[in-house]
């Protein structure tokens, strides 16, 4: 893993924890469903992260984007299949995730060591 | 096809002759692109066709996602994994999606003559 | 009632059973926590319905604003609260929110046979 | 005006003296604020039109875009400046954006009876 | 307050000096609106902050969540109301406004010295 | 330029080089076309920077409100032409804009040595 990658699971892992502290049942619900969802299923794990990956470019969410960016990794996901990814999510979201690309490129290279390549 | 998607599809197509008579190069090139990035490459137009779908659902494009739905069926995703890719976009984009969710899941049934099983 | 709520009213219960119908375990959760987090708690209902409104309001979701604008006029909210809630969404939402709030503002006289007096 | 033009226009207005029946003072002023930012200032009417296009469009607000088509007509937009502001919207906001244009190209087309010459 | 708070409300108070000074009168206009629209009226400013920051969290915009969040503590909002706040924007907008959230609720935490209880 | 500015620029060459890297067509062509739909057409390049200006704004994009808002200034836009653009932005976007005008007025200020006189 990269620092920059080390760090977001630090604080997301402490603040989630927070959150989760104040002890109202519905969000501790949310939460449960928001892992529920990415398991396997009739699409497996993997698939579902992609979906997660670009349902996240496209609403411009940074930390969800490097939160699947991550989970992308560990699934052994290519560095050619996470940019057509990030292509879909282009297309369909227009230029205003570029910004959003530039930023999840880079950590993708950090914890994947390659520049694109696969 | 329902009458539904039939009539969908011709108003589409006639409004994109429409568009593209205007003669910009900029959006005959946005079009091209449109089309391009949900070929077969690392990952197969299957898998692009989800990530379509589950993008439009989050962005609540309903022109999108019935054209994604239209398109799922014909490359045989079945009722499973299409009620798994509108639940990860549920989970994701929140209850706004649902009035989304029940217009594309009437559609699915049309086209696919069933209730969600496969 | 008014005839257009009733409709409305109609056709999500028999579209919320088409979506249940499919067994995804996590789009059920999602429908029950749904409901679950409207209900009395450390606030009543009834501020959470006009929570509930003005998201729906600066989201742009017609039909989440239709169903709680209903359930606004089932807890007695009065016009001038209506037209407050109205006010607030559109100064967080912009120009952009005034189209959804003309139709919920009709649906409203239609439900109440008021013009915004209380 | 064409006859969707015309009816949208009754409507439009219809429904704005609704809402300010309600007597909401900041409602009102919301209501006369959207109408002075698009006067002639240190950028002209017109410009400030494209403006309000091109912002309606990329937010996919559909009556909003309507508004503004109509106004450009009226204010000697050329069909071929109509089109670039479409592409500007096209290539910022996506994809999703071209439902959106079909429909206010088509009512361009009812509006100035051309495809898109000038 | 916080350090957190205070940076912020510093800098919140010398950015909005600068865009006023541009003497732009709409700009003006929108910003004693944007006060206004907080006060009591039918409903009271307590409610109607909620409002505000509910709306902020389903659209993602932080430093409206910091700001309402602030304001909320004034008023006495208690830590299950301002979760239960939370919850409702987190199931109308869904897992993106998680991040927001995390940030909120630590903030929240720093402002109250509390973990949620009240 | 201003050293935020010029941060700005690096980075940004930077990473859309890194994207780049990848050998995606699509995204090559996306990158053009987001060139070419500033360049002078029906409308000047300069509308057209205004348009992707406000476009920018109401969608809240920060990078490419920068973006844009550098570009205006090597355009010779003037302050009032400038707070023009943000005040249209400003009403049909809501005053979640109000963060992003802040940040877009401050590096206006940075560029141009005035605090919004022209």
């Amino acid at each position: 893993m990269s620092d920059n990658a080390d760090a977001f699971d630090k604080e997301r892992k402490e603040l989630n924890e927070l959150i989760l502290s104040g002890d109202n049942l519905d969000i501790k619900r949310f939460f449960a469903l928001d892992n529920s969802v990415y398991r396997d299923g009739a699409l497996d794990s993997r698939t579902k992260e992609l979906l997660g990956l670009v349902a996240s470019l496209v609403l411009r969410c940074d930390d969800c984007i490097k939160y699947h960016t991550i989970q992308a990794g560990k699934l052994n996901v290519t560095g050619k299949e996470f940019d057509e990814v990030m292509a879909v999510g282009l297309v369909v979201g227009g230029s205003i995730t570029i910004p959003h690309i530039r930023r999840a490129r880079k950590l993708w290279s950090e914890l994947n060591d390659d520049e694109g390549a696969d």
